[in-house]
């Protein structure tokens, strides 16, 4: 059935139910768009699963560079429907994931072995085009901006070929497209990017959906202690649960959180984690870290314009600042691995899901977002 | 006669000449002083040769945190006039370097395989006090503060133990007190913290001493392009003759130097190094790194309560920041074999060296520096 489905509508638009941020910080409106077939080298999706992450919310809120009216959302799990011209990669009937960031595999960052911000991006800043600058979305007569390569909260979406990962044919497709955010950023920055080490000691702000993940990796790593720090104490017993050894709620010390890190360790962590996207949440992971050898990894995405100012005498007792993307990772190259390493059981990422909703309980899945209440909620098409 | 002569002194007070930095900026007075004999695990160093670094020029003018009135200089190399009960690790007679970050080989910057900030460090804050909290400089009767460590404008000087670092018998003290700072912090911030890597892309923002140092490590590594900043252009010639491939001074660009550096490179460089102390140029370093993997290495000692203020949001794409003191050397352990790299050729530390002038001309060695005419002076005692 799914096949003939597929020949049916190639070439032609396709007419489905999609989010649209029409302005900024409005609230977002189910409509039915028009979905232009894939023009070369692009593919499109009918989409299965998507997450909702931090970053999706910043860009309906108008916090991050974007370009309105658009539909958001970047972490889904889809088939390929059809297929442009040149497109060698997938075909239609398999199972992919959309990638926020793309590997074309021709730029600076694709070639260098430690780079993996590829030049095509569409985030920093994100133009909400395709790679023709033209847009493949229409609502009631006018032009739909995508978002960051993905725009995934619609039935059906048109991405460069660059940003599709085929994955394997035996994946769950209502719970694998977390692996194309939630778990390569957060999981990836600490086992990939940090190489957080045996026995070390880590610190993570911001315990929702990457926050967790990056929870995930420092405890796969031997991590010997975990301290987690949120202002919503009702992730505390999940977070625990997950392999947070010390909770931490800022509101309720009366001292700087990173004050208060430094001295439960003495000395200061190995590695912090800043998932938040704050400025503030981003000194305090700097200041907890051990002033030789601590590691900050800065993997939240912080408002446009925001500054983080470090105090620059103390830079040279040797902390290492970085900013981590998608957990480093070469993103065709290595996401699909992550699929294969959760169905053959190394990793677990059903802890991370703690919700999942119909595509039309939109708004819900947000509330649930913003009270704290999720871990990562799916939707599901 | 060296050897009678150590044995004269020895448990008692030297009356000898120092350089006194009695208030902040004020100029250098050359006073005599009395010099304790080293307490335990102490040892007291009859200077040979000390190097006049951009850190002492900050602390004398009162930029960093230090204690008035003191002596400064930290870059020096001496013999060991005698020493305090318990210490090991060196004896009378022995060449060595005073080194302005210790190894205690006891605290959690030194057990740690990536530390060497050691705990013990006398620079961020300086206290210009010994490790008992006393000092061991005395002029007309006044107490006179130690800096770093270390205190090199002086005929003796007295330092920890762990701040001594014995080198090869065969070393020339005229010219390795270098060694002890200029060449550990630049060469090191490209050979042993950037690791530089063949065929890569490097800027050098500021092209003195420590700079110099650190474009002949780039050039040792191989880099294929090594961009030299400065706004004193006497001193283009002398960088070329060490590597340098571009000469760059802002003062008369038409656009700030990193959108320059971004366009002579396209992408930005692999390895970016801010060699001044501040803050305007460690962002223009940052902003001269690929997005995705360059790094930015931060070797300058910016002025107290100094802020570095980076872009928030372009973080996440992958760059790195990291401080380094002393190129990342655990400096008891590593520097003495940088004197023996020398010796046997390995490493060519001469071109470093543009003056050498007796101890009493230490103004008109001042004048050469703040005149941008050296590479490194020498003081010759």
């Amino acid at each position: 059935m799914e096949r003939k489905f597929i020949t049916d509508t190639s070439g032609k638009t396709i007419t489905c139910r999609a989010a649209i941020a029409w302005k900024t910080g409005s609230t977002l409106a189910i409509e039915e768009v028009q979905v232009d077939p894939p023009k070369a080298r692009e593919v499109r999706i009918k989409m299965i699963s998507t997450g909702i992450c931090g970053t999706d919310d910043h860009a309906v809120k108008g916090l991050l560079s974007v370009n309105f009216p658009f539909i958001p959302g970047h972490e889904g799990a889809g088939i390929v429907e059809s297929i442009g011209e040149g497109v060698s990669s997938v075909k239609p009937g398999d199972k992919v994931l959309t990638l926020a960031i793309p590997q074309c595999r021709e730029c600076s960052s694709c070639l260098h072995p430690k780079g993996n911000f590829c030049e095509k991006q569409d985030v920093l800043p994100s133009s909400g085009l395709m790679l023709d600058k033209t847009s493949r979305f229409t609502c009631k007569g006018k032009k739909i901006y995508h978002s960051f390569r993905a725009s995934t909260f619609t039935e059906y979406t048109v991405v460069p070929e660059i940003a599709v990962a085929k994955i394997d044919a035996a994946a769950p497709m209502d719970k694998v497209s977390i692996i194309s955010c939630e778990v390569s950023t957060g999981y990836g920055a600490a086992v990939n990017s940090a190489k957080v080490t045996r026995g070390s000691t880590c610190v993570v702000f911001g315990l929702g959906g990457v926050g967790s993940a990056i929870v995930m990796g420092c405890k796969a790593s031997g991590a010997s202690r975990i301290i987690g720090v949120d202002i919503n104490e009702e992730k505390f017993p999940r977070a625990r649960a997950l392999g947070v050894t010390d909770c931490l709620n800022p509101r309720n010390l009366k001292k700087p959180v990173q004050q208060v890190v430094m001295e439960m360790t003495r000395v200061g962590v190995d590695f912090a984690f800043e998932a938040i996207g704050l400025s503030d949440t981003m000194i305090a992971a700097w200041d907890s870290c051990h002033r030789s050898y601590g590691v900050c990894l800065i993997v939240g995405v912080a408002s446009s314009n925001s500054q983080l100012s470090l105090n620059a005498p103390d830079i040279i007792s040797g902390r290492t600042l970085k900013g981590v993307c998608l957990g480093d990772y070469k993103t065709r190259d290595c996401i699909p691995q992550l699929v294969t390493d959760y169905l053959q059981n190394k990793i677990n990422i059903d802890p991370l899901i703690t919700h999942q909703l119909p595509f039309d309980q939109l708004h819900k899945a947000f509330e649930l977002y913003h009270a704290g209440k999720t871990i990562r909620c799916i939707l599901l098409f």
